[in-house]
């Protein structure tokens, strides 16, 4: 499928005037309708106050008209930001029948406002989180400055360089490597020089387990990792840099051995027991998945309603945000859901420079736009199409990041249809301040699930040059592999040559450069020119710039775009244009 | 397309064990598998507490396996409504991989959660609605009782049967047939033998306009329709036939004349002021897109949610529920919304026994599966999409139910795309108890819009045989005609044989009295078989009976689905089955 002739809007600054108008703004909105999709008539519908109102379009001239031998029409309208989240769509006049134009696309029926373009007036995240690369790091198996410490009664000390990774059964959660907050300071040039500028760490308070999501405690850093100050030498070494740091918080549940749930659990008339689900009857209490050390907060209490976003506050800085794990069951349970409270709670604790990005494994679009939450973690998304896509012939996996059966073999419509089912079903606010990761702590490697370097690199591609900030997950610019999340979690190989990869790093720094570079890779809009089989193809456009991006993953038929003015990156010495593969190439189309 | 050898679910009691169940109750699911299919596995996944959890589904012997030559393999699960609203789809997989199934059809890419299957744990709405055939009057055009009142100051006098309907201008409001209450009461045979069973009436408080869409007072019924004793009388007459009555409110305004409004008006400091929204400076009020005589209400405010849920349960009975009028903007403004809550307040101010139905001209979607309105006036999911597929070719409206650009030509893929788009987001629930209308008080009269009486029985097909609850608007069983909602208000015919189309009133005795006839028309599944440009064929099975319809505007193929045991329905006399046409068939297949 080709889509050049294509009319396109999305909700980039080429199309819309104000990424975060002010409730009762006029916004200008654009539409591009190349000359072959013979628009004759533009009309913006916009929902206002629960009813849908027509503005009439009108063509203008100036603005960009490049478009790869296309002659591109432009229509603007003035519409209204009326509500926190105002939805609009285009209802296009053309010689074979109207057409409706929201972000799944142009379709020829009617359909329902779930996938109409947003106006969003809700505080704006950080100006800083957009322009982000971050690079997630497990603190136990990063880096270690070489502090003797007693390792605690639950651990099973491990030795980084010589012990594989448990990957499953009780030892997973005690393993111990000895990683520690020092440890990550003398790399924090090597995380630079991927392009990376945003440090995550997953949780950093005391608990019992390497992992560290049983937090045992909110008001202090771990000892194990050097304590409070090593958290502050860690973010002055970061800040130094112009780098940020991001912590990792529970809002779901604590660990059992959490100050708050002791005394919950010791005396039914303590304050603290309405800030778990305790049976009145039976004592009993709610836990994750029913795993009974890890219990779950009671967001409908005024306690965790306080409490938890002191806890955000207390650490902002050192942190400079956060990353919310399990933040899809934050607050639900039964009939109560009070997920969006609690995360607008959250976000309004944090000062407007902090970011706040909720892990979600499945559908996060229910959840943002609601004045809580700026992006998601966008395995839906993101990470599952393109390991549908380019898995491996010989992956042999048993689930689908949690989807029983194993990962798919999926076409590139196929794929192409699931980034567009995510991304339609929120802002593109929030679509750009997603995080898309190939593979993180809890997933196994994407060289695993690749199989090759070559698959490897065009998935890097794609997270490199697509709408989103990349979250990278340590290691995976080795080329490290693992077949599961605690598999996955491996010491990190800098005193292990065998296991660097250095092609694979240098296509990292080369990829994830020229997104540092290139402000249409990270500001720039999104269109969808060709997909088929084995070949996507897309442009990034912002201002006066565009860059052209074609992931092929087999040979294939050429590609009629014009010869490129500069070829900037080809992860082969194929000539891709021409339909050779697999690689990915980016270049700056001729005008 | 054909859709024989596909898997198939829906939300109707041969797929789901309850419809309404408890909270944390356990409900079966079942998926049903064409052979050919090659279903191999099935799971179905289910988001509990904002968390996707997968249960294997089994096979099972026995239960139905009829399926038009088809043999079928039965899947079911048992799985928990975790939540009010609890969603579930099914993860397929199939020698040619796997396949989600959600409400929308099926996948072979991932998509959002927005289309699945929803098991919905609010109070049911009353068991009486989802038999319903609503007959729609609107009183002044209706019956006369022959009593003689003086016309108010506002009105234009006409003459019944005599002067025609003014279609437009400052006078469309203002003409005065003089139709009332007690005036309905003799044809309330006619209206039984339709097949309709309960009426609902346009508003009926004091106003100055004849649609009354401008309440002047709740506290009484109009005297110009005889009053608070002639609306008892007529209810008493329904409940004597063991029909129903239903009223017609507005939520989002009311009239300038209303006292609420006089007394906010003339006083700053009185408690009415805060009912309305007042700006502090300047005295000026919100009004409905800005016509003064229709102040909105402001549904942040406590008397107004102490007030309205008062005003519908006042009158409850004589009314067995209520029509909203303009739900969708209900409690909406700038960054208040309080739709959701004050459709709550209604629905629990009434008896379990009354129904709620909301009017939404674009998407009721979000608004639904909510606590509150049972169901929506589904002109997005229903009209829009008949209209388009059954228009005239003469047809010349210059717009299409409030879009405008007029009423496009679509064929049945689209017409199908639509169907389902609006079904797939709400759940079956709120699917069934939606009004599905032809016509209305707002619209052109769908006799004007398919331009035949051939195509009108399609169109009549269509709505007396798919889910959902009829709602004819009367007259329009004569074949009456109208270009816009105003000039569609036509006085009955009940003296003018020139008007009646009998041979169309025939269509509607015949189409909906199988309705009323057959439970599966009712209470059946939906199961798509065949679309083309031209053709849509349906089954709907109920329990040991399945029926089939094929709606066809044009000459095709034939159909290959075996011998019918019965024919029902035929709006012509042309062999359907074998693609003569257009026409509407309904029949009961052979085994």
């Amino acid at each position: 499928m080709r889509f050049l002739d294509d009319p396109h809007h999305d909700g980039s600054s080429l199309y819309v005037s104000a990424q975060t108008p002010e409730l009762g703004a006029p916004v200008t909105v654009r539409v591009r309708a190349p000359r072959a999709a013979g628009v004759t008539g533009v009309l913006v519908r916009v929902v206002q106050d629960g009813e849908p109102r027509y503005v009439r379009a009108a063509t203008r001239t100036g603005g960009r008209t490049g478009g790869y031998g296309r002659t591109d029409v432009w229509w603007q309208a003035e519409i209204v930001a009326t509500n926190p989240v105002t939805r609009y769509r285009f209802l296009l006049s053309t010689p074979r029948g109207q057409r409706w134009l929201t972000a799944a696309g142009l379709a020829t029926h009617d359909l329902t406002d779930a996938s109409d373009f947003r106006l969003v007036c809700h505080d704006a995240p950080p100006a800083w989180l957009r322009d982000a690369i971050v690079y997630q790091i497990f603190p136990d198996r990063f880096g270690r400055s070489g502090a003797v410490r007693e390792p605690p009664f639950w651990a099973l000390p491990r030795r980084w360089d010589h012990d594989p990774v448990i990957p499953s059964g009780p030892a997973a959660a005690r393993q111990f490597y000895g990683g520690d907050l020092d440890g990550i300071i003398p790399h924090l040039d090597h995380v630079r020089s991927l392009g990376a500028d945003t440090v995550y760490l997953t949780p950093v308070f005391p608990a019992r387990s390497n992992h560290r999501y049983d937090a045992a405690a909110f008001d202090r850093i771990d000892p194990l990792l050097g304590g409070d100050q090593a958290l502050h030498r860690l973010a002055d070494a970061l800040h130094a840099r112009g780098m940020r740091l991001l912590g990792d918080i529970v809002t779901n549940h604590t660990g059992d051995a959490h100050a708050w749930f002791t005394a919950a659990r010791s005396d039914p008339h303590a304050p603290e027991r309405e800030m778990y689900h305790f049976d009145p009857d039976t004592g009993d209490y709610e836990a994750w998945w029913g795993v009974k050390s890890l219990p779950k907060l009671n967001w409908s209490g005024e306690l965790v309603r306080t409490r938890m976003p002191e806890v955000l506050a207390r650490w902002v800085p050192p942190f400079d945000g956060w990353r919310v794990d399990v933040a899809n069951m934050t607050g639900r349970r039964a009939a109560a859901d009070h997920t969006h409270e609690a995360a607008a709670l959250l976000r309004r604790a944090l000062p407007p420079t902090a970011a706040l990005i909720a892990e979600h494994n499945h559908d996060a679009s229910p959840d943002l736009d609601r004045d809580g939450w700026h992006g998601t973690m966008n395995y839906s998304g993101f990470t599952r199409p393109v390991w549908a896509w380019l898995r491996g012939d010989e992956l042999d996996l048993d689930h689908f990041l949690g989807v029983p059966g194993g990962v798919p073999r999926r076409d590139g419509l196929d794929t192409l249809a699931t980034f567009r089912s995510f991304a339609s079903h929120m802002s593109w606010r929030s679509y750009v301040h997603s995080w898309q990761l190939l593979d993180s702590h809890d997933t196994s490697r994407i060289r695993t699930v690749t199989g090759s370097r070559e698959r490897h690199l065009i998935a890097l591609g794609l997270q490199a040059t697509l709408p989103g900030t990349p979250m990278l997950f340590a290691g995976s610019e080795y080329g490290l592999t693992g077949v599961n999340g605690e598999h996955s979690r491996t010491p990190m190989p800098w005193n292990r040559p065998a296991d660097q990869d250095l092609a694979t790093l240098a296509g990292y720094r080369d990829l994830l450069g020229l997104r540092r570079a290139e402000p249409a890779l990270r500001h720039g809009g999104l269109r969808w020119l060709h997909a088929d089989a084995d070949c996507l193809v897309f442009a990034r456009e912002y201002e006066d710039e565009s860059l052209l991006v074609c992931a092929r993953r087999a040979p294939g038929t050429p590609l009629r775009l014009g010869a490129p003015a500069e070829v900037l990156y080809n992860s082969s010495d194929k000539d891709v244009l021409a339909g050779a593969g697999p690689a990915v190439l980016v270049w700056r189309p001729g005008r």
